[in-house]
């Protein structure tokens, strides 16, 4: 299988885990140093480094999601990705590939209500380790402007 | 042409088909020995094996399909799906592929306005048939509650 | 890289383009002779000719970014397309490339409110020129009844 189809898999797997509420699993898709942020596309277009999150360790990833299972007993939404077509921006080098993707974000309420939550793009780098590709930092550009909760689930 | 383009190129021909009402075209993309069926998210999460709509066989799909023609005269919405990535959960044996992708499908009615109808993810399993892929299992789940109406468009 | 692939990147470049506001670029992925199109599903179905917009240029098209740029001295809006996978219709001759994909797009306002603007179908035919695919043929089959506006941004 080439790299690139690797790294697809790896964008599709990142939404599905999320998805299925497998968040610790979802964790693991990082690399051993790595970076998850969530900015504002308002923010990154005025150049402003203020993000909405940010963890700059997987420890740190690993915290957010066992702080999230406490708090959250119950799921009072499911999520559902559907993310576009994968753009390789730097696949040539030696180093990190740079990708990106845009996604729709949908959540279902309990009531099975359905609706457009965000939208945005990922802008991702990806590394090979031991030949499998994990995220060593994963932007999370949000075009929708939303309450920020401490202890959502990542998108 | 990779086994990987090949269900790629059928997941993409679903929606497709789906969406320019060639819908006993549709039915062909499934092996001679299938089955369909569609399913509430809800009732998955909670192992109720109770579906919305279940379709045994072929035979039973191409005579749903009928149905669905000679009640609907005339369209009075449309269909797009935009489908995200396919993940392949399961390729490396001599049986049947496991695949899943999510979708979300938008329905525009006479007026021309649009909106979200559903999301959910295809949970599909793929056999080759004379080397070209085929539908072997489609289970659609469902994230979004809808009233289930029997002789609406496959999902 | 196989001519998939990069006719795959050339779709998601379309669209990232487009997002990113840059139109000046977005116009260089088309042929030294090209069209590009917008209709609505509805004329399309009843055969009729009649397009919301076209250029059969690469000159209109860059026209048309120009003219844009005069009227619109700051973005009111944001753009974000999510499209779902490449159709490959007609890849087997030496002619162009004949695709298809179904495209969900989402804008976004100054107040970060996130609506679904458009969904719909490229319908685009693609030529290598020194071995880069560039688009001979873009026609927008658009599902949403819109005012179309003369000096809006491309789909």
């Amino acid at each position: 299988m080439s790299r690139r189809e690797a790294v697809r898999d790896l964008v599709v797997e990142y939404g599905a885990l999320i998805d299925a509420d497998r968040l610790e699993d979802w964790v693991e898709l990082f690399a051993s140093d790595c970076r998850y942020s969530v900015i504002s596309a308002e923010n990154l277009a005025q150049d402003l480094p203020q993000t909405l999150m940010a963890c700059d360790s997987k420890d740190m990833l690993r915290d957010r999601v066992t702080a999230y299972r406490e708090v959250n007993e119950y799921n009072f939404h499911s999520d559902r990705h559907v993310i576009g077509g994968v753009r390789f921006r730097d696949e040539s080098t030696g180093g990190p590939w740079r990708i990106e993707a845009n996604y729709s974000l949908f959540q279902t309420d309990v009531e099975g209500v359905t609706r457009l939550f965000l939208v945005g793009q990922y802008d991702m780098s990806v590394v090979f380790e031991d030949e499998r590709p994990r995220f060593a930092d994963v932007r999370v550009v949000v075009d929708t402007a939303s309450i920020p909760t401490l202890l959502a689930t990542p998108i």
